[in-house]
């Protein structure tokens, strides 16, 4: 890849001087600070938890649709995936874009090694892994998502995930596989592929362990696991035919199974064009239940302790958020917030909850026992919240 | 406590004087950053887990034997409780001691609400819990642990802990009881009390998701266990008898339950006088059986992943540390590492374990794959190691 580090230097300098916040303090803990990603304007407003305020804006980071972002592990950096391809990394101290590569031509998410040292994305086009030194964002590692005959087909990766001992787990959409590759320091990368892994892997994550990588289906019902302390145990198929012989709905939007509520014994995930939950055992992920929800469900996150799962909802019913019960399985709250809630994310410790509402143009903030709203922003069309509490997890 | 505050100013500027560590840089983020407690000397040293290096020494907290700490939420301060009664806020950026008061005689322990308003302070004298503002560390709330015929007798209180909703849960030693108390903003304390809750409860801690209340007894084999979610369920008996029938061993040193490990379906705790953990299911608490260790387990901690357990002993095999695997309940690795193995602490991702090995005066950092030694940092008679991303957990 010579050229784009050439290329790159021209481009980030006028990023620099474009997009910097206008009032931060550089000396402050790192613990309290997060993202709002404001996809129409291809820019990020840096916030604080503490005393609930925007800190500044940071601009010029491309196409920021469907944008997530990971943590650097001393939570000062953050690193903001486009769907261009632009890999940007955030000073969230100095409020400034540090460094952005155009590193691929789409792409869809990434993670950070437990490490902290490599930095990968999940590329569409062309379709594979790309990862980089999350110091310099110089390249480290190219895996092209290869298969069919002679391996000429190259797989739109999604789902990536990292894994603990410097690794990472993703999807290959077209190909029907799973894919694990540990990176050694100063070492090969350790490919393992999963193949017959389900028809059409649309999104993946793994358990808060690190021990599990679950992928959902959308060609057909269902989800694979597969347990990464016994990769020789294979792919196994759980939930399968959730919806059999249902007239499916349309379905507005994806869901995204990273929302995912691991809360006490029972996993929730939102089931693909069907207006409930899908509860299922933490262990056997065998079915425990189903809970009738507003719509189509996107998200669904559990608060920290577990005891309720937050859920948003799909175009038309976009403008809602459910609280459900984990214990009783019932809703037991709503919020009406305005069209297009498109994300929320509680603080680590559970007492606030964020929520992005995008065509009121407002982040709104929770307290999570009285439900009162505790604070409301202004922000461009919010989307994804995300705080540096991720950066001490793993699959965040 | 009027004069407390007059004593403290002065107090206060001599240790500001004395404690600042030499050479810090403000600007940087805090979520790699921790505390080594050097109990022999009143002082700590601030750490880095991504260099693996100290930062500085902050001298004149005091007696900080059997020392521990917490985080305030954006990861910037340290309060440190020490034996001595003292509570010393750090600001780990500047590298100095920002505010101490002498708020007890005697003192174990410590913990901040889940909004991080409030720090706790468990006392044996005078036998209650003490509650500070997080930013002037001005008094809040004084909560005798008073018992007996009448509410005479006051109980020195262990085992303090965080829950969710502003509150704190710990036990009254001399009581046989639980308390729960919620803080709410404004309001007056909500005590709750769990009467029969065992003999002699010594320490305590609440589950990673806030819903569980144990503490061990020194007074009988076993646990207790509270509900937070339905306290009307009201005290239950768990592992009762363990060692029934058995000739006790002489306990060496009590120990430290918040070092509990959760790891996956199973809970890991150390027997108390035996060279033994018990192993227990983590959602019915009933036995699913015992792991032989080399000597009485002090901590017995999970990697994050939950794939091992770490234990340390007491004197006088207090040299050593091991490895136990989850899945076979079998010791794999054992690690000798000198005199006065304290206490042991892994990076939130598990990529690296910190521990303190008193009589060589040395922290030493593995890798927990390889298991290769990757650094060693020298400190006096190291006691407790403290990260900063302990701020975003429930319990810690």
């Amino acid at each position: 890849m010579p050229g784009r580090r050439g290329l790159l230097g021209g481009l980030a300098a006028a990023a620099l001087a474009a997009g910097r916040a206008e009032a931060m303090t550089a000396e402050r803990g790192t613990g309290d600070l997060g993202l709002v990603v404001e996809r129409a304007s291809g820019s990020v407003q840096i916030v604080e938890t503490t005393g609930r305020s925007a800190l500044g804006r940071i601009t010029g980071l491309g196409d920021l649709s469907h944008a997530s972002a990971v943590f650097s592990r001393d939570g000062r950096y953050a690193f903001v995936f486009g769907r261009d391809g632009g890999l940007n990394k955030i000073d969230l101290l100095q409020g400034e874009l540090n460094r952005r590569v155009l590193q691929a031509g789409n792409s869809i998410g990434g993670a950070i090694s437990d490490d902290g040292r490599l930095v990968a994305v999940g590329n569409y086009e062309p379709g594979g892994v790309r990862v980089f030194d999350s110091v310099t964002l110089e390249p480290v590692e190219d895996i092209p998502a290869a298969y069919g005959p002679e391996g000429a087909a190259r797989s739109k990766v999604v789902g990536l995930a990292d894994i603990p001992g410097r690794g990472f787990a993703f999807s290959l959409y077209d190909a029907d596989e799973v894919w694990t590759v540990a990176l050694p320091e100063g070492g090969a990368p350790e490919i393992r592929r999963f193949r017959d892994a389900g028809r059409q892997p649309y999104d993946g994550f793994v358990t808060p362990d690190g021990r599990h990588y679950i992928a959902g289906l959308f060609g057909e019902d269902g989800l694979t696991r597969i347990d990464l302390w016994h990769p020789e145990r294979g792919v196994q198929r759980v939930l399968p035919g959730y919806g059999r012989g249902e007239e499916p709905l349309p379905v507005f939007k994806m869901p995204h199974l990273r929302g995912w509520a691991v809360a006490g014994e029972q996993v929730f995930l939102p089931a693909i064009g069907r207006h409930e939950l899908l509860v299922a055992d933490r262990w056997d992920w065998t079915e425990r239940g189903r809970v009738a929800v507003h719509g189509q469900p996107v998200f669904a996150v559990a608060r920290p302790d577990g005891r309720q799962v937050w859920v948003n909802f799909a175009h038309p019913r976009n403008d809602v958020v459910q609280v459900v019960d984990t214990e009783s399985l019932s809703v037991v709250h709503a919020f009406t917030l305005g069209r297009g809630v498109m994300h929320l994310e509680f603080t680590p410790r559970g007492e606030q909850a964020w929520i992005s509402v995008r065509d009121i143009n407002r982040v709104e903030v929770f307290d999570t026992r009285s439900l009162a709203r505790i604070a409301s922003l202004p922000a461009e069309s919010p989307s994804g919240i995300l705080l540096t509490a991720r950066a001490g997890r793993i699959g965040f």
